[in-house]
C-alpha cells in the first residue's frame, strides 16, 4: 500500500462486516518465503562448511560481509574486547544494560524445572533428571537490527540453566561492530565470539570447524537464509522456533489514554516494515479517539516511513460487537505480544488460549517486556503461541527419564510386557522381561 | 555385512586399540537420508493437499497404500470401532494394555507443569500461564511396525496435558488394521481416528481438509517421507524431535547374568535392521560371556534375521578400561537408552549427562519402559539427547509470559527501557515508556 499524504494511516475493521474474515486472514497471512534457490544456496554453504570448515567459513564471510579476512582469528573477538566495549559505555548505558540483565536473571531462576522422583511401594523409583545443554549457539542478527537486548534475552537463560559454554555469532557487513551487543555479551557470561552469520555461522556451529566449537542447540532471529539454514539442520541439532516478523494485539476498554495506545502500536510497527500492529475494541470512540492520535503523532516518529508502511499494509483497528468477541480474536489470532489494556486483565486470564507473552493492565507498554521486566522478550510469532512458548531456561535444559525397578517390581511389570511385546511380536522384547521375574 | 554362518555376531571394539574412535564414529554414524528426489515428492503431496484437500488425501492414499477409497468417510474409524477394537481383545491383551495406560497416565501425571506468578515489592506481579495446545495429531505407522504402546505413549501425556482434541491417523497399507492399535486409541481417549499415513496425512493434519481437522502438533514417527513431510511443515505446526533408529548403551560391571544382558541386547536388535545395541563393560570376563550367551541364544530368537543384521552392522561389545572411561562413552553416545546394569547406579547419575531414559540396575529391563514402568518410549534417538528430552506433557502444553505492571513500577522500568530502546535507535519504544512515567 502507498503511503500517500491523505491515505488512511492504518486498515479500520469491523467484526460485523461481511468480508470481516477475508480481510483479517489476509492480514494476518505471513509465511516465510524460502524457495528453491534459497534452499539451493544454503545447502551448498552447509555443505562446504561441513567439508572444508574454518576456509569454507572465512570464504563466505569475506563475500557476503564484504571482508577480507585470511584467517578465523580475524573473526574471533577476545574476551578482553567484550569487556572493553562494556567498561567504554556511557554510564547511563552500562547502568540500564546492568539493570536489565538483573532482572532478566532474576525472572528466570523462577522457571528453571528440577529434577524429581517418587518411589513407589514395592521399592521401584521413577523420576526425570533435568541437565543442562552442554553448548548453545546464539545467533545475534549484524547491521541496522543489532539488539542488545536480544543478546541478554538469549544467553542469560543460557546461563541460568546451567550451559556449560556459550557461543555467540554476530555478523559485521562491512566491518560494522555494535558495541553495544559487545557489551550485553559481556555483561551475559557469553564464552566464545566470533563475527560470522548466515547460513555459514550456521553450519559452523551445527558441524563445528577448527575454530568454532559444535554446539547442541542454536537459538536466534536471522533472515531467510539463517532460518533456512537452521530449519535444514534441526535434528543434527536443536533450534528455537523460526521467527516470522513481530507482532502485537492489544485488546482496549476505551478507558486509556489513546496517545498511549497509539504509540504502542507505534513501537511494534517501528520494527519494521512487515511489523504488525493491531488493536481491538467494543469502544468505537476509543478507535476513533487512538485513529485521531496516530495522525497527530505519527508525524513526530523518527521512523515514520516504517511505522507508516507497516501500519498501512498489516496494522488494523477493529471495532468488535463485545469483550467476548475480543476474546474469540485474541485466540485466533495467537499474538505474540498480547496488550490487555483493560480495567481488571486478571478476569481475562483463563480465557487467553494463545498468547506469547501477556501485558496487563494499561502501565504495562510491551516495551518494558522488551527491555527489562524481567520475562523473556523472545516469543513466538505468526500464530505459532498455538504450540509453541517464550525462549526459556527450559530450552538449555532437557530431561532423562529415570526407572529403577526392585525385584518385585520387575517381576510384576514383566508379566504385563510379556504379554504387550508378544502382541507387537517382539518377543526378545518379552524373554529380556521373563528373565527378571520370579518363579 | 552378511549374516554369513561362523562369522562373529557382534563387533568388539576396546578403547586402547589405535582405530577406537574411528571405528566407533563409523557405527554410530546415522543421517537419515531424505535426498531431493524425495523432498521433491513430499513438497508436491503437501501442496497438493493443502490446495485440493480431501481429494488430494485420497487419491495419495488409493496410490501409496493399495486402497480405492471414493470418500473420506471410508478413511475415517467412527469411536464405536475402536472401542468394539478394545472390547473384542482377549482378556489378557485387554487387562496388559489397561494396567500399562494406567501406569503411563500416573507417571505423566506428576509432569505436569503448573502456572507460576509473583509479585514484587512495589506491586508488579510476573510470572507464566500454562496451556494445553487446542489440538493434537499423531502419527502412528501401520503394517509391520503397528505398536499399540506408541499410540498410549503418544496420547496420553496429550490428554494429561488437557488438549482438548487429539486426532490420530494410521495408515492401512492393503486394508490391514491392527486390532491392537485401535484398542489402544479407545483407552487412551483419541478422539479421531483417520486411517490415511505418509506424508498426505502430515499434510493433512498441518494444514487441515474439509474432513480432518488443523492441529497444532503433529507427534510420531514414521517413515523418511512423514520425517520429510514433519521438517517441512514445522513452523506452521509443532512437530516432535525427527526419530532415527532405536538405540541402546548398557554399563555392565560383571555382576550381570550374561543371558540377561545379550537378550537386553537382542530386544533392541529385534526392531530393525538399523536398530543399535552397545554393551560396554571394563570386565573383559563378563563380556566374553555375553559373546557367548549371544552365539548359543541367537538361533533361539523368532527375529533372528533382523537380529543377526542388526549387531553384525550396528551392534558392539566394547571393552572400556575404567568407569570412569565408560561414563565418558555414555556422554559420547548420548544413548536413546541407557542400562546402568551395575551395582550402584544412583552413583551413577550425576555424571550422566546426556540420555533419553535411564533404566537404572540389574532388573530394569529396558523392555518394562517400552510398555508399562510408566515414563514415555518415546525418546531422543542419534545422540539428541544432547539437547531433547522424552515425550512429555510439556509437549502438548505452551506458556504465555504474564506481565501485570504496578504504576510505581511502570515508572522505574520505563526509565530503564527508555534508555536501552534509544540506545537501539527504537525512539517509538522509548516514548511508548515515557508515557507511564510519573513525571
Amino acid at each position: 500500500m502507498n503511503a500517500t499524504a491523505g491515505a488512511a494511516e492504518i486498515n479500520r475493521l469491523a467484526t460485523d462486516e461481511a468480508d470481516f474474515d477475508r480481510r483479517l486472514d489476509a492480514l494476518l497471512d505471513w509465511e516465510g518465503v524460502s524457495n528453491q534457490a534459497v534452499q539451493a544456496r544454503v545447502n551448498e554453504i552447509l555443505e562446504a562448511v561441513k567439508i572444508r570448515g574454518d576456509a569454507a567459513v572465512i570464504e563466505a564471510t569475506n563475500r557476503f560481509d564484504r571482508l577480507s579476512a585470511t584467517a578465523m582469528h580475524e573473526l574471533t573477538l577476545a574476551p578482553e574486547r567484550l569487556e572493553q566495549a562494556f567498561n567504554n559505555l556511557p554510564d547511563e548505558q552500562r547502568d540500564a544494560l546492568a539493570a536489565a540483565a538483573e532482572r532478566v536473571r532474576r525472572y528466570h531462576q523462577r522457571q528453571k524445572p528440577e529434577s524429581w522422583q517418587y518411589t513407589e511401594t514395592d521399592g521401584t523409583v521413577l523420576g526425570q533428571q533435568v541437565m543442562p545443554l552442554d553448548r548453545a549457539g546464539i545467533y545475534v542478527p549484524g547491521g541496522k537490527a543489532a539488539y542488545p537486548s536480544s543478546v541478554l534475552m538469549n544467553a542469560i537463560p543460557a546461563r541460568v540453566a546451567g550451559v556449560r559454554e556459550i557461543v555467540m555469532v554476530v555478523p559485521t557487513p562491512d566491518g560494522v561492530v555494535s558495541e553495544l551487543v559487545l557489551a550485553a555479551a559481556y555483561l551475559a557470561g557469553v564464552d566464545h565470539v566470533f563475527t560470522i552469520g548466515g547460513a555459514q555461522a550456521v553450519a559452523a556451529l551445527a558441524y563445528g570447524t577448527e575454530t568454532v566449537p559444535r554446539v547442541d542447540k542454536i537459538v536466534g532471529p536471522g533472515n531467510i537464509y539463517v532460518a533456512t539454514a537452521k530449519r535444514a539442520v534441526f535434528g543434527r541439532v536443536g533450534i528455537d522456533m523460526i521467527a516470522g516478523p513481530s507482532e502485537i494485539l492489544i485488546v482496549a476498554d476505551g478507558g486509556t489514554d489513546p496517545d498511549w495506545l497509539a504509540m504502542d502500536l507505534f513501537s511494534q510497527a517501528e520494527h519494521d516494515e512487515d511489523a504488525q500492529a493491531i488493536l481491538v475494541s467494543w469502544d468505537k470512540a476509543q478507535l476513533d479517539a487512538v485513529a485521531a492520535s496516530i495522525e497527530r503523532l505519527l508525524p513526530t516518529l523518527e521512523r515514520e516511513r516504517i511505522v507508516r508502511t507497516s501500519l498501512g499494509s498489516r496494522g488494523a483497528l477493529i471495532h468488535c460487537a463485545s469483550e467476548a468477541e475480543a476474546v474469540a480474536l485474541i485466540n485466533r489470532v495467537a499474538p505474540e505480544h498480547l496488550e490487555l489494556s483493560v480495567a481488571d486483565p486478571e478476569r481475562w486470564l483463563p480465557e487467553v488460549r494463545h498468547a506469547g507473552a501477556i501485558f496487563m493492565g494499561r502501565y504495562t507498554a510491551e516495551a518494558l517486556g522488551d527491555y527489562c521486566a524481567g520475562p523473556n522478550h523472545v516469543l513466538p510469532t505468526s500464530g505459532t503461541a498455538r504450540f509453541s512458548s517464550p525462549l526459556g531456561v527450559y530450552d538449555f535444559q532437557k530431561r532423562s527419564s529415570l526407572i529403577h525397578c526392585s525385584a518385585d517390581g520387575a517381576s510384576a511389570l514383566g508379566e504385563v510386557a510379556a504379554v504387550l511385546a508378544r502382541g507387537e511380536s517382539l518377543s526378545a522384547h518379552a524373554r529380556s522381561a521373563e528373565y527378571r521375574q520370579k518363579r
